[in-house]
């Protein structure tokens, strides 16, 4: 059995509900069917969740939404016509729609929260209803008749370890299911949604409830690529890469996945297979517990921007015990979350996403570790890149480190700073920003294009 | 003004004082020597400073201690013999030591630490003696007399900063200042030692006091290496280096120098100049604040075995603002005391002395973080080696990563983590202890001996 979602882009029209209704009826293993609401058609158009959450703000403000809800009820209404659908299924679909917009305003958040959830819930109705006209036995499945239970926190939904076991059952039902994503149900009957890109979160807790044997996710690109494409043209598809190298590589830059998503596929060891919507018959790109063909020891390189290092160095820093934890509260009590931490002798520097720190926040930071800390010198370091180099088992390849730098140091690119020794799939380098695409390219021309090998 | 400082085996026997003697005269510039306990003549020898130790634990238990006050009494009279010093300088040291051996032993750790202190009060003593006979103004002074007040931490004295202001007066005194090392007085009048090579730590703050143009530490050996003579033979001396490198390189195997002792020195930018007694007219070496003349980027490199690691992995551990000080935290409560926290995305590791943790003390460790960070996985790593690759400005010199990993690849050594990014000055990698010779020899022919340069 396998569980099968698709994007809002796989969606958006009903040519597009029509490829999804080919991908599905071609293998019979293809059970359960995890949909997004409609999303975009064109890069300048707007996104369904968009419009509902723009209309539910409009009435909880007593101003005029008529305009938006026509635009939503359009959005519908093309696809079914597109697909030839029977006008009863628009009509239901306004009829729910009102009826929720008309619903109880009292506490706004909540308010939003089921507003936001028709997106997908409709859209399982409309697709519901293609299958059934085509002669294929479909059923929409709503997510707290299927025992999806999540915890109150709105637009941040954690699944209750009771819905795996309820959710089960869907093995037993006749016919495809049609299961609306993003959102589930608190225990007091409440809508609560996922955080956003909360489909494929949907999509994993049921391929774990289910026990599937694979959970495809059908998005718009042929697959994980081993570098960004806007820095390298073309880069080399990957066909496997392990749920920690996603990670890694969904860290820094690589946006394909939801990372949060990949947990409770993950924990159930289940394989994540991603795959095109417009081009199906590609092979995408699996994700496994273990992998077993390498071609070479990188299998990836992600990088992004908008880091700082904030440096501290103290003479005989190295004989504190605490200093560590104390510079580090000083961080947590400013809200910030850091990176990494490296370290010499008598100094550290931690690394951490520069927009998180207000210019107002950095110089009390720093006057907080000279004061408290009686550090020596505090000094923060702005316009940082990371680049991350990933792959199962790099770290016991002799010579990877040899030939990372050495193709940085022939293309000119200073490292900053190197983090590798945790982690065993990845290698972290830290540079400027102004030489990020420069680097990103010699290290995907060492290990995707020349035959270089260290001896 | 000079402040000079010799160490214990610069004064092991007359022949040796006559040396010191010779290099003091030679320089009217110094004009403040701070004297040791006599050391060893033989490397089986047992040190003045032992005697004593062992004398007063023996008094303290009631046991017979006649041979040993002998043992300790000849040591001094031989070295007046070899002077031909008038007796009365042996008579004037055996009356003050037999007092002090006869003082209050109410509380056993002072009656230690004054007794330990008699080592170099009285060879100051004969010492000055030796200057007077030769028709050289010298005068012994007590470091109470001169201001030298310390914390009350036996063994582990601090100066109180009111001494450096009392200390500048010494330069008004007339003839050279015999100064014995190692102890000051607390506010109460008693002795307090400081931490062992101590001598090291009075002369520095003489020199710190004073406002000393250079604090000469006279050794037993010519300079301070690059690197390791039993790794490699015959290594490069270093002329000069500064005090953060000498910090880098002391912290990894390097024992010329208690680092501890540079504090004042580096506090007040004194220079220090590590020379030879039985080879005054090398050059030595230079400890300064910042140096000028730079022959490549390192100019030492460092190693030490007994480290271990600590290897935490949770899924989604990034996203978890203080799991880093948590973590910390419970090591500082087990009193351990770490060096580097490499860290991936979802993991993080420690890396620590291994002596500092028994059995029961790691495995208590590892369910901690298991219970109460809810981790993945613990795992430790034992018997790694940290080589410290040290020089300064050695951060902006691209491709000094590059020659040391390509430097280590070649040697067939596996590069267990590498720490850069914080420190300036070094670089440090982190290898499996059988490794270590062979990491460090081939370091040392990439840095100080191949003339290879990556473009």
């Amino acid at each position: 059995m396998k569980v099968v979602k698709f994007g809002g882009s796989s969606l958006s029209t009903g040519e597009q509900v029509k490829k999804v209704f080919n991908i599905v009826t071609s293998d019979p293993a293809r059970k359960i069917v995890v949909v997004s609401a409609p999303g975009k058609r064109f890069s300048s158009d707007i996104k369904v969740t968009d419009l509902l959450i723009e209309c539910a703000e409009k009435l909880l403000n007593d101003e005029d939404a008529n305009d938006i809800i026509l635009s939503i009820l359009e959005r519908y209404e093309n696809i079914s016509n597109e697909l030839s659908l029977s006008s009863d299924v628009i009509a239901g679909i306004k009829k729910d729609l009102l009826d929720v917009l008309n619903g109880d305003k009292s506490n706004s958040a909540k308010y939003v929260e089921s507003v936001k959830a028709t997106g997908e819930d409709n859209h399982a109705k409309l697709i519901a209803a293609f299958f059934n006209a085509q002669g294929v036995e479909a059923n929409y499945v709503n997510p707290k008749e299927a025992g999806l239970f999540v915890t109150d926190e709105l637009g941040n939904a954690q699944v209750l370890p009771e819905s795996y076991e309820l959710l089960y059952n869907l093995r037993n039902q006749a016919g495809i299911i049609i299961f609306p994503g993003f959102f589930g149900y608190n225990k007091a009957g409440e809508v609560v949604t996922f955080s956003r890109s909360g489909s494929d979160i949907t999509g994993s807790i049921l391929a774990n409830g289910v026990k599937a044997e694979v959970y495809e996710n059908f998005t718009d690109v042929d697959a994980v690529y081993s570098v960004n494409p806007n820095i390298v043209s073309q880069p080399k598809e990957i066909r496997e890469l392990t749920y920690r190298e996603m990670r890694e590589l969904s860290y820094a830059g690589f946006s394909v996945f939801h990372d949060e998503a990949l947990i409770p596929a993950y924990r159930a060891g289940i394989p994540v297979n991603v795959k095109n919507t417009n081009n199906p018959n590609a092979p995408g790109t699996r994700i496994v517990n273990e992998r077993s063909n390498t071609n070479g020891p990188v299998i990836g390189i992600a990088s992004d921007k908008g880091f700082c290092s904030i440096y501290v160095s103290k003479y005989l820093m190295n004989r504190e015990i605490g200093f560590g934890s104390k510079l580090l509260r000083i961080l947590e009590e400013n809200g910030l979350s850091y990176e990494h931490t490296p370290s010499g002798i008598d100094d550290i520097s931690i690394v951490l996403r520069q927009n998180q720190m207000s210019y107002e926040v950095e110089q009390n930071i720093i006057s907080r570790i000279k004061d408290e800390l009686a550090a020596d010198e505090v000094k923060v370091e702005h316009n940082l890149a990371l680049i991350m180099i990933v792959g199962e088992g790099m770290r016991h390849n002799v010579g990877t480190t040899a030939r990372a730098s050495k193709a940085l140091a022939d293309a000119k690119v200073n490292i900053e700073m190197i983090n590798q020794g945790s982690s065993e799939v990845s290698m972290m380098f830290g540079i400027k920003e102004e030489d990020e695409r420069r680097a990103v390219q010699a290290l995907y021309h060492e290990f995707f294009v020349a035959v270089a090998v260290v001896n």
